[in-house]
This record gives structure tokens, sequence and C-alpha cells, in this order.
């Protein structure tokens, strides 16, 4: 610990000595922070918050890794044994556990609930309350929306466990659960209070419980009166996404306009 | 921050000496008020909490304001930019974001996550961990269960924001999807486990996933043998309610019997 | 409070001299013990809890008693009122209101919200984010997986309670909720996002919403290419439970082959 960023470090907070704190992190009030902790640097931890959380003796020792310019709001609980690249942003109250690796630029809304052992690409967004079940791999560019449930035990209770996989640009809206060993093909779209009992094909729409095929992707019309494709979504959506994905995503559709 | 009222706030808080509090307020350990906040008399804000939490700079700065008499349970978070009437009573870890206004007698359950910009009446009761989506309208005497989600993206995900407008009287049952833009009409009841794609008429119940019209809700009987009709429920219900409202709706009914 | 266990007891903490807190008891950071409390040997109470949460003077006040060598994580709240048996283990944030019976060996996954006027048996466990609602009964050995909410009020709102009960090693699984006064019999199987309305038989699996009677549990074949019956599934899942138990199931399928 650096003593020029202790200015930064909230009187209140316990830090371990043995945590590796970049520069200009800050650490807020009665937020407890464990020795197998690297938080980069410009990474804030708010108030209330316990990173590091000391994992099982049964699982390995690799340290809590937050990438840089990260925001970990209040309340929130971090495992030892899990990694998280650079942007990384959380709502409150947020609790994450051992073994989850993920990319850069990863969103948690408030409430959510990673289970560990799982692997998350980049600018992949989870709004309010998802909870994600082990052994889930979820790819680049997904929307998980709230109160959504990936689970990994076909046979519950048993020690089978076949994780969910959700491929880039995918979305799956409220309320819905992905069940065991599914996979949710690129660009589809889970419609929301969803039971999904098999795996979705790419750019298409599935809903209901249990969820049928309703249409390709592109058949969905936007909502505003534009009378254009809602999706793939990256047409129209760029909010919180870097530059040369938003090029990206503009030359592929002016190419396939032509 | 008044000396008369220190001894009620708890040693190991912080309490911004910005911060308005009324008379007679209490403040809990390890609770955190912010500068931009302003707490009636009488009110009671328990441990762990942070209120008036900074929302975004592109917000407005407007305070957050707590009516009289209000109770903050355990390890809530409330955004600066918010107001709420009197008598506000809420569960532990409560999240409440910017831009809310929320009439009297608001009740929020345990883990209720409001997202902002919402407009809420008077008399509004939720359940725990209701998810209530940016631009919800909510009048006044609704009732909304355990796990229900009011969302407003039509396109997710999309920038398109069609709130879910709940009309008086109306109760959502527990696990129940709004669907964006849908209003649930007046009195009306939506059964557990729905998915509402479509607006529900005054007085009607609807149920299912899509939800569907049953039947109008004077039809539902009450389950306690007395063959009374179940709706509208402030003909029975009356707990919690305030004397002058209880003695116009017993006045209202026995003129309907006539 | 003992002077010999002091030092397992955090400075940060606030821990009443009036609770009776057993040997080798550990608190964490930032939590509070009230006055009415029982904690028995080798419990360890994490950062962040409040525990004995003083009940609403409408309730008695019995003490809360947390059994020994439990575990209750970080930011848990347990109101005074309610009693566990030895081995309690939580997640994080998890609620438990008060007047709620428990037996040993309990556990309660992260965000579980226990309602209070509960009785539970032994070896009970709830996955992550459970609701269950007041005047619930759940035997012993069951399974209640993440987003179950059991329900009680028929004509919400109303004054009528009518619990929920669930029998012997029944399992519900994600996103289901069950309806007012309807029991789920020894054995069954409630499978996800499903909606039940009437009385599950014993040994019998329900699906939908309404849920449907599917097939009997035994015909329900393992996913591991193994062939066998899932259920029941104390013929193949042990983990976490005593050596007598397992040794009495294993008996008891290996008189059914013969």
């Amino acid at each position: 610990m650096k003593s020029s960023i202790e200015p930064l470090i909230h009187p209140s907070s316990f830090v371990s000595k043995n945590a590796k704190i970049g520069s200009h992190v800050e650490i807020g009030p009665y937020t407890i922070v464990h020795d197998n902790v690297t938080l980069g640097d410009g990474t804030v931890i708010e108030s209330h918050c316990e990173i590091g959380y000391p994992a099982n003796k049964s699982h390995d020792s690799s340290p809590l890794v937050i990438g840089k310019n990260s925001l970990i709001r209040s309340h929130s609980v971090f495992y030892e044994g899990s990694s998280f690249g650079d942007n990384l942003v959380t709502g409150h109250r947020v609790t994450v556990r051992e073994k989850t690796i993920a990319g850069c630029n990863f969103q948690i809304g408030t409430l959510g609930d990673i289970q560990g052992t799982c692997e998350i690409g980049n600018f992949v967004k989870f709004h309010s309350n998802v909870h994600i079940g082990q052994h889930s791999k979820i790819k680049n560019y997904v929307w998980i929306f709230p109160y959504v449930v990936l689970t990994n035990d076909p046979n519950p209770p048993s020690n089978i466990m076949m994780g969910v996989t959700v491929e880039d640009y995918a979305a799956i809206a409220t309320m819905s659960v992905i069940l065991p060993g599914v996979t949710v093909g690129e660009g589809a779209l889970v419609g929301a209070h969803s039971s999904v009992s098999k795996n979705v094909d790419p750019n298409t729409v599935v809903v209901g419980s249990p969820a049928k095929y309703i249409c390709d992707t592109n058949k969905i019309k936007m909502k505003d009166g534009s009378h254009q494709s809602a999706y793939p979504w990256r047409r129209h959506f760029h909010r919180g996404y870097l530059p040369e994905d938003v090029a990206r995503w503009i030359a592929e559709f002016s190419e396939e306009n032509k």
C-alpha cells in the first residue's frame, strides 16, 4: 500500500497491508479489504463492502483481481479467487464468489449474485438482481435483464453441473430462467418471463414457459414508430461501447444494406 | 444539525454538517448521511445505511427529502434527488435512486429496488423484493407483491423508455412482470406469476403468461368462507389506512348495497 | 459476555453486555448484537450484521437463539424471537424476522428473506434469494432453489393467512411460486418457473403455470447418462448429510431393489 494514496482510504475502513492497492484508489467507510486482493489504479470501492472474502479452504487461493478504473458500489461482497478486467462497474449489494473470470467493462446491477466458477467476456451487462449459476459461460456484448436466473443442476439436487452458455450479443429479458446446459445463440432474444429448456438458435426470438420459437430477431420492429428492425440491437444501440466497436457495427450494417 | 438532537445520532455514524436534520431524528450505527439531505422530524434511519448518495453529475442536484416520522431500516441506500412524503417505512436493504417523487405513507419492503425517475402516489405498499423500472407511474393505494418487476424498455436493449402505469387500488401479485407501456387499470388484479403485455381494464382480473382476462374482480370470493367478494379490497381490508379513508370506503359500499 | 472470548469480538462491533455469547464465538467488524440474543458455542457472525433486531412491540420478546457452530455471513439481519438449531449456515444479506423456529443444519442462501412465523425442520436447504411467507411449514430434508416464493394471502391484500406446507424430501426448482394453502407432498418435485395452485401429490412432478402433473418422480432419469432414476434424490445425493441418514437411505433403497 503506497503512502501516497493513503488519504483516499477512509479512516473507518480496514485495509490489509498485504493487499496490492493501485494509485488513486479510493476505499469508502466501513469497508474491509482482505489480504489477497489486487486493485487496479483509479478503482473506487464504496462503503460497507467486503473485498477479497476468503474462499473455502478447498478452493485455491488465487487473489481477487479488480482491473483499473472500476467502481464497486456499496454493500458489495467479492470473494478472493476471481478476476475482472478494467472498468468493472457494479450496483449496490453485489455478491461475486470465487473462480469467476470476467473481461473488461463488465456491469453488474444492484443485488446481482454471481455464484462463482463462471467465464464472462467483454462488455457484458447485467441489470439488477440477476443470478448466475456456477459454470455459466457468457460471451461478449451480452445483456441480461432483471430477475433472470442461469441454472446448472438438471436434477435438483444432484452433483451434476451443466452450465448455461450465452453467445455474443444475446439478450435475455426480465424474469426468465435458462435451464441447465442450454445455449442461447449469438444475437438471440429470450422474451420476458420465459423458461428456456432447449438451445436457442442464433438471431431468433423465443418466449413462453416452456419457451418456443416466435420469429427471427430481425422481424421485431422498434417501438418508437421508426419501422426499423430492433435487432441486431448493435445497429442502433451504442451507449457505453467503444468508438471502434461502434464504427465496426455501423460499417457492418451499411455493408448489409447495399 | 441542531445540537439538541445530537444524542440520537450514533457516534459511529457519519452525518454531514450540511444535512438538514429535523428534531427527534435518530441515526443508527455505521450509517452515512451525505450533504444534500433533508430529514423530517421524528424520522429514524437505522444502521449501515447510505442516505443522500450522490447521483451522477449528469443529474440535477436537488436534495433527498424524507418526510416526517419515517423509518428507513438497515442497509438501505437512498440517492439524492428523490423525495418522500411523511411516514415512509422501508424494510432492510432498500435501494432508491434519484428523481423519484413519492407521496405519504409509502411502504417499501426488504430488498426493494426503485430505479429512479418514478412517480408514486399516497399509501402505496410494496412487499419485499419488487423492482420498479424508471418512468413508472404508480397512483394511490396500490399494492405490489414480492418479485414483481415493472419494466420500461420494449426493445431491450434500446434507448426507448415506456414506463408502466398502475392506477389507484390496483394489486399486482407475486412474481409478475408488467411489460413496457402497459397500464394496469383502477382496482384491477394481476394474478401471481403473470406476464402482462396489454393494458388491464379497471376492476378486472388477468392471469397467465401472457396474461389473459379471467373475470371481473367482484366475482372473486373471499377464501375465508364468508362468501363475500374479495374485491374491491377496500371494502374489507382497512389495516394501516387513515380513519377518514376507511370511513369513505365504508360509505361507498353501503351506498352501493342500497 | 465472558471475558475469555473477548479477543474474538472485533473492536469495531457493538455487542450488548446482556447478550448470551457462547465460547469460541466470533463477531465480525461493524456488526451489532442486541440484548435479547443467545449465540451457541463456536458460532461465527461475520461483518455488517444486525443480530437480535428488536421486533415490533406487538410481538413477544423471546430471544433470538442461534445454535452451536453456526455461520452467519455478512450483511445479515436476524430479528429477536426466532430460534435455530445447531449448524445454521447462511449466505450474505439474509433477513429472518421474528417467530421462526428452525431445526438443525439449516442452510439459507444469499439474499434469503424469511418473513417470520414459520416452522422449519432439520436439514432444510434454501439456495439464494428465496422468499418464505409467514405461516409456511417446511418439514425435513427439503430443498428450495433460487427465486422461489412461498405465499400466504389468497386474496391480496387481505387479513387471511394460508401458509404453504412443504413435506419431507420435496424440492422446489428455480423461480416457482407456491400459492396460499398449497401442500407440496413428500418427495415431490416442482419444476422451474411454475405457479402451483393445487396440492402436489407425494413423489410426483408438476410443472407449468398453472402447474400440472407430468409424471411420478421415479420416471425422471439422471442427466449424467447413468440411466438411474434421479428421484428420490436421497438415493444418490448425500453431500452434507449425516452418516447415519445416508446409511439409512442406502439401506432403504437396497431393500427396495431386492
